[in-house]
């Protein structure tokens, strides 16, 4: 279908389009409160019965935790299988507060839909759906289409990554599209082009059996949280590299002319600096932020906890002292081996007359990184440029999706990531909202790849 | 009086010393809650008029906190004035679940009294007032003895410390005579011939104005855990030592007849992991435990917190950080000259592009330091030996009393530190306790101290 009818199908049918949408908004698909286990059951059968009227063969597939949404509709002719991945779940809406409209009612104000999830991942896979559903209506001759929602991509996606092997046959594809990332600015689209993994742990160093005085004990005793200042201190050197043995073995060397794409919009520094309140001067030395944030591994501490916590003081030895960290991965990198080394690297360090712990090692996931030579993001670059009339910004990730890489693995499809939100959507954030300009972009966007798609 | 007699003095009049002493530690004065105020003022008025039993002149000398209990008795002769400091405060008798008996209605059990305050102080200086009674009711000729016992020792003697000045006059003496301390084991007498001084703050390091989801910004923005963890560790170098410039300025050199008394009584190695479940492998190398103890300054942490400390994983790089330090001074060292430069030292290597705050400083003290050649420590060391038949041994405390030094500098006393407590009196803890064997040891020391400072 050619942009210009597709753009007359979406003026046609807004109304209808928000009036589904807040249907499905008005859910409160809390995966991390159990408390709303059905309710996650509910809306994912609500997306089963809409998937049906648009012509798909549904089923929920069970996993341990919550039940995924699965459609699929035979296309014609020997073009790609499309695998569309989205999640019915949302973040907790707290603190409520905060929240100057229900947010499980949604409203429009000033052309911006107000609810939790009205961006993720609702609004965005929804634009998906009502896309598919325009085609679908016009006759237009489509690729198999397969669409995936889960309800759990809020708390790991923990149920479909222990099920997904079991899913393996029922969704093969070529190309897997992922509608739930962002743009930097609203003028240009946007490709993500990588995720980086994520390695997680907490450790601890235990000294003395309980608190001790500072005075009485003070020169005598190791002191816990001095110990692992040391070895956290250990970590990075001064040009900010990590010094872990072995913790940069197997990166990918990402090609230049990637490594010029990534560059090729600059993150200002002013406006970082509005965005977070602070310069952007962490990381390695000698590198852009895009590369920062793309290419290199890091280790960031996400807590520190030692002795007194309350105001004042209290002059003690802490018993013990413990630390959160996370470790961001590169292509190549392996999760488990590259915690290990970490993990070593601390113990190593640690006197032995304390006692090094590993509290706690989450499950983490490899990093994805894709090829701007692929034929779908190729693909996506010419639609975007259409849609947009720029060409598209391309953006490797710094954060991590796990399940985008096993569910690429598993299913042998090239993912192809584009995504309409912006900052200004206060995702995870109390009045998450999506512009309706954002919305109609994303069904341009749908309506069109999935029309080129087939040649 | 010989020792005989006060042994059997002290055998006649145990039952009655226990019935009083039981009645001052019913009073439930806990300095740190101001719920108790009144209680406080009752318990100095009960002070009072024991007192005035004994034959005192005695008054309530008002701080802006909690009131001073005086007493004084003129003494015949030429010989020395004695001040006889103790604190009639007590700690929070919380968690009170963990006591066996209420902690304001002594028991006596296996020959040990148990009541919060039953060592410290209350128990330690009343043997004192006992000793004192024995003597005036048996007409002993007596050195003029001025009492100041205060009401917020275990608060940090706030009132006393402002008010010290407008004492001059009243408490000018030559020997200033503490029994608030301990020792080691119970045959053996102890000498505290040292306290340190103290300095304690609290800094915070500031990067984003909130936490950064640590896969979006890691890399690019600094982590103020990690610059914490590395200012931090810059305090000490691979052997211990302090490498703060400046740090040890001014550092007074301990005469080595005192540096061998120190080490005369070595702590075992397992005497000490038993008691605090570690090794006794802190501080500066190459020195014994009783040397760092006494003779050495230390920087020690109290406390870290940054970031997410609830349970399980949130991957963030946190806002701010922060950390509790207090630094165990010795005897030259400028409490305040010496924490400014600990300050210094940190904020320098906090970068630049983070905020560098003093939470709060907390008023310190300087660290006392006592010869062995001063002649009421050697009347102290001959009446410990006349008593426990053993040399007793010199100890160099490692806490701090900002107090005694202070009040040794206004009165003009040299200080002697007797104490008969023990570890297991657990002191400032539920269950506190005193030996009656120790009681009958300090009133003895107490009754002969004072016979003998005459000549």
């Amino acid at each position: 279908m050619q942009l210009s009818t597709l753009q007359s199908e979406y003026d046609q049918n807004r109304k209808r389009f928000v009036t589904e949408l807040s249907e499905f908004l008005r859910f409160k698909s809390i995966s991390a409160d159990p408390a709303f286990n059905d309710t996650c059951r509910s809306c994912a059968n609500w997306l089963i019965s809409h998937l049906k009227t648009l012509g798909f063969e549904t089923s929920i597939l069970e996993t341990k935790r919550k039940p995924v949404v699965y459609g699929e509709r035979k296309g014609g002719g020997n073009c790609p299988t499309i695998l569309f991945y989205g999640h019915y779940d949302v973040q907790p809406p707290d603190p409520l507060e905060l929240w100057e409209s229900d947010p499980f009612e949604p409203v429009i104000k000033e052309e911006r839909l107000y609810a939790r999830g009205a961006q993720d991942n609702k609004g965005q896979l929804f634009y998906v759906l009502k896309a598919i559903e325009t085609l679908i209506k016009a006759n237009e001759s489509l690729p198999t289409i397969k669409i995936l929602i889960e309800g759990e991509e809020e708390c790991g996606s923990v149920g479909i990554l222990e099920s997904l092997e079991s899913f393996r046959s029922k969704i093969q594809s070529n190309v897997l599209l992922v509608c739930d990332t962002g743009t930097l600015v609203p003028e240009y689209g946007c490709i993500t082009m990588g995720l980086r993994g994520i390695s997680h742990m907490e450790i601890k160093i235990t000294g003395p059996l309980r608190d001790l005085h500072s005075g009485v004990h003070g020169g005598i005793a190791r002191n816990p949280a001095i110990e692992l200042s040391k070895i956290l201190a250990s970590l990075h050197d001064e040009s900010g590299k990590v010094v872990v043995d072995g913790f940069y073995d197997g990166m990918i060397a990402v090609p230049d002319e990637d490594k010029a794409l990534a560059n090729a919009f600059p993150i200002p520094k002013e406006m970082y600096v509005a965005m977070t309140g602070i310069e952007p001067d962490g990381g390695e030395k000698g590198l852009s932020i895009a590369e920062r944030r793309g290419f290199r591994p890091t280790i960031e501490i996400n807590g520190i906890t030692s002795g007194y916590q309350g105001a004042g003081s209290k002059t003690i030895i802490p018993s013990w002292a413990s630390a959160k960290l996370s470790i961001r991965l590169c292509s190549g990198q392996d999760p488990e081996k590259t915690a290990t080394r970490v993990i070593e690297h601390l113990q190593k360090r640690t006197p032995a007359s304390l006692k090094f712990e590993v509290v706690d090692k989450f499950p983490g996931g490899g990093a994805l990184l894709l090829s701007s030579k692929s034929k779908p993001i190729a693909l996506a670059k010419q639609v975007l440029e259409e849609v947009t009339g720029k060409p598209p910004i391309f953006m490797w990730e710094g954060a991590s999706i796990p399940l985008i890489k096993r569910l690429s693995e598993v299913s042998g499809a090239t993912p192809v990531l584009v995504g309409f939100g912006l900052d200004e959507d206060n995702i995870h954030a109390p009045n998450e909202s999506f512009s309706m300009e954002q919305f109609r972009k994303g069904f341009l966007f749908a309506g069109r790849f999935l029309t080129d798609v087939r040649n």
